[in-house]
């Protein structure tokens, strides 16, 4: 081991407080990017971020505004020209903390219980962008950076309609790189280093079912008027078959089939139904029949209700036939599924089975494509090695349910191939109450991250 | 007409301002009977009907507390013993105003708009409570009452579990009437005097249908975690089939069949498709196949939806696998359906349809019982003179799709019957947003009243 090496690996350890400080003072802003009365928080994340990546030696930082949420970036070349580059991905923005009474602890509190830290933002990703950060500043405090380095930190990750995309196209020569490291995936347990190989797309929607003009009495008018209510319910429970299949029309036509290898594969990872049970502390699974809960998840496209509104949800009875209807919901994606079309197919599907009896409308709120990455790169290679270092043990290959709409941008406009990893955890209550990261887990990260690092040039 | 009668009606025309002005004030008291945090309005309310029925003349006028809201109690008995005695009722609770962004003025602040006045509470009931209070002070003012009066006014009309059913069967002797008068039913139109000879019953659920412990993450859990929201939309689109009729299992049972001589009656109304189109600002109507739409109101069973919940309903999207949904679903119900019974089927289908992989809870919220009455007692006969005197023609017979449970259970405890009228509009918005009640309806329903309670004696 190198010497630089071994003093960066011993400075992650004489650092992990001032490691755990940083990560808790960029998780108490409540950067929810889907509210606007919190813009203010966004900006001030941003603001955070660049005081942040210039201490840590950046040579350049800048805050680029877009019409909504600010995009930051930083470099520092100074290793060379025949140095690699990475381009390292972070989003500062955090899910909405709803259902805020399911909490406990305040969202914006980081709370630390036994190894966890409770907080929104905790695992997806402020934990992880705080991890780049240590890792580098390790690096740079014990000697030179062996490669060139950029982060592109966006604040529009969790809502529709990212500007990240027309960023990236703009600014191809700033961006340019060897290879995309994407750390907003996630590990599979705590001594299960993990490589994500494959994203889901996602074609995310709000559908609104208007029925009377106004909300009206269900005693003098229920039985005539049609029950926006009810007929959305039937439009929604058409949407899948008894066989747990989605029911739009050519859904599943340029679904690239599981092979017979990748299946096997697949099969062999730790991932089993007890797993699912578990996590969601359910008696029975559910699904696309004919494949295990990790294909499902992972390999083969979904179609959830992700919201439900309608009439009166207080407390007590109001006897309202409800004017309207609304639900959110939306499709992931596999390769080579095109969000656009099942926009289409979703449309075909209202044509043909909403009533004469309302009206309704369909709104694209998002439609990103799903990707694949080499598993043979050098760059992945780095990690498998980085991983063994860390944990000891090489790290196991699976596909993502979740997006990560900016590996396929990257791939599309700067024409690299994406590392990736992170150190977040299926228990880590992502995107729900009591969000948390694993410590322990965050601080190997780090150290991972530090070996990955050196190991590109060898 | 008698010389009383007359200076009576006379009086009426001289303090149209005052009786407006007495509906305004008790119009601006919010008395939301869901809402807790409106407990004091609700008291407020009560209050202030007392002194309105101390200074009308009334004898005693008493607040009786219950275990929520107050019962407001008033009598004169000054006509004597070989006068018919007439009991009263009223609620001065209302429906909750939302959604309030819809309103056009203030809830809480009567506003006169042309021949409308539009205030959550206008139509149901607050103006019909003025209405008899307006009838009454004008008798009373320009002589004696030729009939006794008692007066019954609830607070907890528009929220499950009322306990004004306890009361009556507590208070017997001091409620011991001739016949009920109940004017919170309404007319059909402006020049239709109507007389409401059935009104449905009703059961009210709240349904929960829980799925994994807490909100996941739909890309890493959807397709392996059955969605309970999607839950939700199967059981509650199984619960009609394709023919509009209710599938729980006996629904239909005891169901008095129309006889072909009321179907003949009311097909002569003149409530016609276009009524319920207009009224709903619908392209078409719906409903059980064999009927028409004021038979599907009135006098068949119905399921509705009134409030559907689950996961992210916000602005913007959030990709979550809701831990649960929740919907308010209610069953009006006709002669000789059992609210407790239907509890039963409801509970039934759920064990029969719901799938291992949620759990559900299903609580009923209030369960009242339909109700028919004598279209030919000589109170209800009382009231065809008095809408013929008022309104230059004999009222329509109907049957109301809305539920009234006082009306049961006096029939049932006291052992008399109901003249159930009104002077709300299909129009005024009952219950929604912009409820208002038409003013030249309500001084010409004082006035019918007027006659009424001089016909009584007749």
């Amino acid at each position: 081991m190198s010497d630089h090496r071994q003093k960066a690996l011993e400075y992650i350890q004489g650092h992990k407080i001032q490691s755990l400080e940083k990560m808790k003072e960029i998780i108490s802003i409540p950067s929810v990017s889907t509210d606007p009365e919190r813009a203010g928080d966004i900006k001030k994340a941003a603001e955070w971020l660049k005081r942040e990546l210039i201490s840590l030696g950046m040579t350049r930082v800048e805050i680029y505004p877009t019409p909504r949420h600010p995009i930051v970036y930083a470099e520092n070349l100074s290793a060379g020209k025949d140095k690699p580059t990475a381009l390292i991905y972070g989003h500062y923005d955090v899910q909405p903390e709803d259902p805020i009474e399911e909490w406990n602890s305040d969202p914006f509190t980081p709370t630390q219980v036994g190894e966890d830290l409770f907080a929104r933002g905790a695992t997806d990703m402020k934990g992880q962008i705080i991890a780049t950060f240590s890792a580098i500043e390790a690096i740079q405090n014990t000697g030179e950076l062996p490669v060139n380095v950029k982060f592109l930190i966006e604040g529009e990750e969790e809502i529709g309609g990212s500007h990240l995309e027309g960023f990236i196209k703009d600014h191809k020569e700033m961006l340019a790189c060897d290879f995309f490291l994407n750390p907003d995936t996630g590990m599979q347990a705590p001594d299960l280093p993990t490589i994500t190989y494959a994203l889901r797309g996602i074609a995310y929607f709000e559908l609104r079912v208007q029925g009377p003009k106004q909300d009206m009495h269900s005693g003098t008018f229920g039985g005539a008027i049609h029950n926006p209510a009810q007929v959305m319910a039937d439009l929604l429970s058409g949407l899948h078959d008894d066989k747990g299949r989605v029911t739009l029309k050519g859904f599943y036509d340029k679904v690239l089939p599981l092979s017979k290898q990748e299946r096997e594969e697949l099969s062999k990872l730790p991932i089993d139904e007890e797993f699912y049970l578990e996590q969601g502390g359910v008696k029975a699974l559910w699904g696309e029949e004919g494949y295990s809960a990790l294909e499902r998840t992972g390999a083969r496209p979904t179609l959830e209700i992700n919201g439900l509104y309608s009439g009166f949800i207080g407390e007590g009875q109001k006897t309202v036939l409800p004017a309207y209807a609304m639900a959110k919901v939306s499709c992931r994606l596999v390769p080579n599924q095109d969000p656009v079309e099942v926009y289409e197919q979703f449309t075909e599907y209202l044509e043909e089975n909403a009533p004469e009896t309302v009206t309704w409308e369909l709104t694209q709120m998002s439609k990103e494509f799903p990707s694949i990455s080499d598993r043979n790169s050098k760059w992945v290679q780095a990690y498998v090695e980085a991983a063994k270092s860390a944990w000891g043990k090489a790290p196991i290959f699976k596909r993502e349910g979740g997006s990560v709409p900016v590996v396929v941008h990257v791939q599309h406009e700067l024409g690299v191939d994406s590392v990736n990893i992170g150190f977040g955890l299926p228990s880590d209550n992502m995107h729900g109450p009591n969000e948390k990261i694993h410590l322990p887990t965050f601080y190997k990260g780090i150290e991972a991250l530090v070996h990955f690092f050196f190991n590109l040039t060898q």
